[in-house]
């Protein structure tokens, strides 16, 4: 069944035959409601009266999680966080766990056998972000359930970001298993330790279950998806991204090679400092917003008819948000002025080249006059379908060096291609019915303007959904948290309804024709 | 008289109408060779011996100064420093001695009067650089003497810059009073506990005492001019510098004005660190080597005819020299491949525009995606005759307004002019003469391709110079020295001879006419 409304092709890129400047426009029509999905109609009376028994001890599962280390870019715990997740897959009765050994920290693999029709793949990962402890008003691993204007919530690395969520599922399955013996559907997780380090080794790990992952029904992400009012929003895609250094060097570009040397000796010495600027500069247009490099845009597709669809869902709902956002941010106007439907199509469906930072020479208080030996920028592309990270790379390449930029080394640091996920999918449908269920209709993107490598998984044609009731924040910051009890009259969920929701998923799916 | 031997101008700035390159072109000709100085005759026995009688307790009075912490940057030891200066002064007989209230750190203000034909006035810095103790072989405020590959050394901050020296200099008027009753000049004392910081207040200081200082003879800096082979290098002039920042920031630039964003929103949010280096990237031609700036160029003077005259004398001095310097610096080429005179050319006559430093965003390791609110550059312009820093930095901002880049802020920081000091002076004959009764015949060169604030005296119509026999290294570094007791067989200068290079210097000015 397509379910798309809308038979138009929408004006895509313009300004003649070599697309220099990107402007996305998207027609006007009827768009994606996800009100129209019926609600979910299931009751799970005896399996959601477990939860509030069990409440106290399901608590103490997601403690354990937190306390548990496991901070990949330290190599802290993240051997015996992955113990302990395959651990408590066994406990839960999967009947196949299995480390998974790769280049870098290992995964997990856990399969439950419901003798079901469906199944469902969970994508979890293990590992958390560093902390600075002195920015934090709990120990940051103590697992401490403190008050907070949202409620009661668990203050931790991970809390929310993403043993919360991840730990809250697996409360679901074992109050499901108490009361119904088995599952709804048959479960494979696959979970990864290296999330955080930008999944390196995830698409090795994910090859070697290739062929049973392709015969599920989809893969899903536990994950808080409210808003401080309660509001509920769903992405159905991410962008992908490439992440790259560019640097001058004086071995490279002339100048000093192995040490900054006094300033004065600009006078007859090449400055890789400015190589770098003006390698950086030409990249752009002067307001930073146009990808000057030849063919940048020009493999892009346009957005699919569904795409299409789904965008002008969010509409209204961007117009009412996006003066929020923007002042949020301390930005006066979005680029060029643009506003409503336009800024919400650069977001969405358009490639950026972006500077996440750069350095070189002396960057301290007043006044050292020195010429920096070396200057590096790190720059990302969000890449929206039909871009790929090499590709993104080698136009760079190809314009620095067609322009005379030979000498700017150019580093790789990560990527991967963007992920797109219909809304025309059974776990899809179930979500939004879910979310209906529990008064939280959601508000659907395609895609968000962010990145997650959720290709490994979209390429075996697998639809891919992050999704949840509950709330949390903080994540990669000092007091992270995830409501456990909100406060009365709040419309965020606890971790009760959070596991409520995500039981009534695995049902929903079951139950999807 | 006119010492000028040479009487042809030099061809000067190339490109046409609207000067845009800097190439600088100084025929060839005699030079200036110091060894046509005649060397000075004069014998001081009985002063001699009383330095080396007395060398045990004058080599204690340079320890004492350099145990006083005077951390101009961090205030630490300041106002103790500047009194015992006063102190020392006043012990030495000199009739007036005073601090001088500034702004900032106070000056030191010192006369003596010998009721001789001659006055000179002797600049003094008597503020240190920071230290990082861990760093340094001794403490860095011990005032140890220690073996070194150069002979004994005292090794401490400030033992050559600038301490070591200026001690070793007042070390000699007490020996030449303690033998003579009196110095056979006037000196007027004038130091600074700011040099470190940039000099900020000095000037207003210099202003205070303007008239008196006018009716000197000139100004002497004590300073080892000695490298480890014991050649000599004099320089009798500073470029000038303007130091500033330029900065890029969402409340002026657009994008986020408080803190960084998602780096995801580049899409639809303006980035100032595209900003800043679409900005930087206008000011200079593509190798960052040819300052774009219209007029930058226009206002710089040829070089005179001593300066002719003196430059050919150091061309030689530099063909030696050049390849070495090159390859200290680890690189491969200079500008263009320009070598000879051209690249001391340059280095002499040249302005630049240097980029000290660049940051903005993220700079640590691996990946985070953020779009940075800020981004900010140091710069440095060498100024040389004829420019002055605010219009150096009238037309740079000019030119960034004329380029639509009038969002970007431009912050001095500091600045001031060139100075030039005639070779066809008594005071600097002098230097000249006492160098060549020492063996040690001087390179001269005008001006260094450095900076230092001898505008404030030579702007007077003050010749003023920096020189003296010895030798030290490490000034703003860890394990900074100055030799005391030089191997055997070095041409270095110990500590006697140091003191005896400036009694000299004293009686030499006296009987030049």
């Amino acid at each position: 069944m397509n379910t798309c409304k809308l038979g138009l092709v929408m004006v895509w890129l313009l300004a003649g035959a070599n697309v220099k400047s990107q402007e996305i426009k998207v027609p006007e029509a009827e768009g994606f409601d996800a009100a129209s999905v019926p609600a979910y109609q299931g009751e799970h009376v005896l399996v959601y009266a477990h939860i509030d028994e069990n409440l106290e001890a399901h608590l103490s599962h997601l403690v354990r999680w937190v306390r548990q280390k496991s901070i990949s870019a330290q190599n802290v715990g993240v051997q015996a966080m992955a113990r302990l997740l395959a651990s408590d897959l066994e406990s839960l009765g999967f009947s196949e766990v299995a480390l998974v050994a790769s280049a870098g920290h290992p995964g997990v693999w856990g399969y439950y056998d419901a003798q079901a029709e469906k199944t469902l793949v969970i994508y979890m990962m293990y590992d958390v972000q560093p902390v600075n402890p002195e920015d934090w008003r709990v120990e940051p691993f103590a697992g401490e359930v403190v008050d907070h204007p949202l409620g009661k919530v668990l203050m931790a690395r991970a809390a929310t970001n993403q043993k919360g969520p991840e730990r809250a599922f697996l409360n679901a399955l074992a109050s499901i298993i108490a009361v119904e013996g088995t599952l709804p559907v048959n479960l494979m997780v696959l979970a990864e330790g290296e999330e955080e380090l930008g999944s390196p080794n995830f698409p090795e790990i994910v090859d070697g279950y290739a062929e049973r992952l392709r015969t599920a029904d989809g893969v899903f992400f536990p994950f808080s998806s409210q808003t401080p009012s309660g509001d509920v929003s769903l992405f159905l895609g991410v962008k992908g991204i490439v992440y790259f250094e560019l640097e001058a060097n004086g071995a490279a570009s002339g100048g000093p090679a192995n040490a900054e040397i006094h300033g004065s000796y600009k006078a007859i010495a090449d400055a890789p400092a400015w190589r770098l600027v003006q390698a950086l500069a030409s990249l752009t247009t002067d307001d930073g917003n146009v990808i000057e490099v030849p063919g940048y845009y020009d493999a892009i597709r346009p957005p699919s008819e569904e795409e299409v669809w789904i965008f002008n869902g969010t509409v209204a709902g961007w117009q009412r948000r996006k003066a929020d956002v923007r002042e949020g941010f301390g930005i006066a106007e979005w680029i060029d002025g643009i506003s409503g439907r336009r800024s919400l199509a650069s977001l969405t469906f358009g490639t950026t080249l972006n500077i996440d930072g750069i350095w070189g020479g002396y960057t301290g208080e007043g006044v050292k006059t020195i010429l920096p030996h070396k200057a590096t920028a790190k720059l990302d592309s969000r890449l929206v379908p039909n871009q790929t990270p090499d590709e993104a790379l080698r136009l760079i390449r190809a314009h620095l060096d067609a322009n005379g930029f030979d000498d700017i080394v150019l580093r790789k640091i990560s990527g991967y291609p963007p992920a797109q996920t219909s809304v025309d999918t059974p776990l899809v449908r179930a979500v939004i019915g879910v979310f209906n269920k529990h008064g939280s209709i959601p508000s659907v993107s395609v895609p968000i303007a962010g990145s997650a490598p959720y290709y490994v998984f979209t390429d075996l044609g697998l639809p891919l959904i992050a999704a949840g009731m509950g709330l949390g924040a903080g994540a990669h910051a000092p007091n992270e948290f995830m409501v456990i009890e909100p406060v009365a009259g709040s419309r965020v969920a606890g971790l009760a309804e959070v596991e409520k929701f995500y039981l009534d998923l695995l049902y929903a799916l079951a139950a999807a024709r």
